[in-house]
């Protein structure tokens, strides 16, 4: 029987956590939310493992680092640059419904829309895990002041990340004092922005007043990702 | 049944990996390697997760961070200090033996001494995983330049710990790219101090030109959690 590869890769510069995700038999991979600073590690690991790299997903794009995904697609020819339908990106092979469910070796991933933090973020769902971006961090969520941020719709989002089962590993895009992962009933519990059953607009206030300066590399970063990093190189 | 909960956490200043491990049943845990920066968070956790902290163990005496493990005690009244027989240390509750097992919940915990780095190194063994120190680190191994340190013990330990199943994940005490864990394969093949089949004399003589500078806290770090960072307090 087929079972799951799972690497949680960390870069430390902007505190971004890429996973590696592989079907042990077919060797069949997918990457989400790999870093251009950390891209020949990545590469390594995926050579070592003797993996096929298939699709390369990004959970939104990012203002705080620019992706590899092109320098990876080059490296692997194979791969597929997947995010949500509506993103502004040129470079994209694939734009993924709400619910649509791609598949690697014997594994099926599925993507759920979660706008909020930006217009186009998805989380992927795969067995008991989900891989939120920046929807829900540990015990935090998105900010929503750029990018068509909204803290009406990340409400939304995150409600339906929360129709998830209590045991569900949570595992973001982000966390900024090195804890890997956190469950849905956790966040429920704990989490400072949306926990405790707090009412829409309560939520929205806090995130509205969040008063966060904006990502020193935001104007590099998003017209880069939107090429999928590609202009680098 | 019972099930394992587990978390990886980070200390980012010293690339330390802390590890949380418990029954989700009875909801008795351990914790490996706590570090004093991060000790906040790590009560935290505990604490969130409703956990009943019964070791806070230690793979060695660590020279570049000082451990929490008297804080956390002093928090948790019942844990018990945990490291390998013979080491210098005066605030110890237990001193384990090559071999012997603590359990926590429905869970075995084996320590296995692999000295090396420090004479006092202990890998700590649960179900397919390896808590390894700094003894197998993620494509390397720990020096052998101080605390009775000797690449010759080292290369014995190494050779013990890949006896274990390839598929054995390892989880060092630190990675400074990233990575969050290995497998005993992967060590076999790609590590660069003793993968790849190599013989003792090459081992040793690449461990003992590491040429590395002394850590920068060595001489405070020691001292300090040969008494499990109770003079901190």
């Amino acid at each position: 029987m087929s079972q799951l590869i799972f690497r949680q890769l960390f870069e430390k510069e902007s505190s971004t956590y890429t996973y590696l995700l592989a079907d042990n038999q077919s060797r069949e991979a997918v990457i989400i939310d790999p870093v251009d600073e950390t891209k020949d590690r990545d590469i390594s690991i995926i050579e070592e493992l003797d993996l096929d790299l298939k699709y390369i997903l990004e959970t939104h794009i990012h203002a705080d680092h620019i992706t590899s995904s092109c320098p990876l697609k080059n490296r692997f020819k194979d791969a597929k640059i997947v995010l949500a339908k509506g993103n502004p990106v040129n470079c994209a092979d694939l734009f993924l419904e709400d619910g649509e469910i791609i598949n690697f070796g014997n594994f099926e991933l599925k993507g759920i829309k979660t706008p909020g933090h930006t217009n186009g973020c998805m989380t992927y769902s795969i067995e008991d895990m989900l891989f939120t971006g920046d929807a829900l961090l540990i015990r935090s969520c998105g900010r929503c002041d750029f990018q068509e941020g909204s803290s009406a719709n990340l409400f939304e989002s995150l409600t339906k990340l929360f129709s998830f089962p209590d045991a569900t590993k949570v595992f973001p895009a982000h966390d900024y004092s090195g804890r890997t992962m956190s469950t849905i009933l956790e966040e429920k519990k704990y989490n400072e922005m949306i926990g405790g059953n707090i009412d829409k607009k309560t939520f929205m206030d806090r995130v509205d007043n969040m008063q966060l300066s904006l990502p020193k590399k935001i104007h590099i970063a998003v017209p880069a990702n939107q090429s999928c990093g590609v202009n680098l190189y």
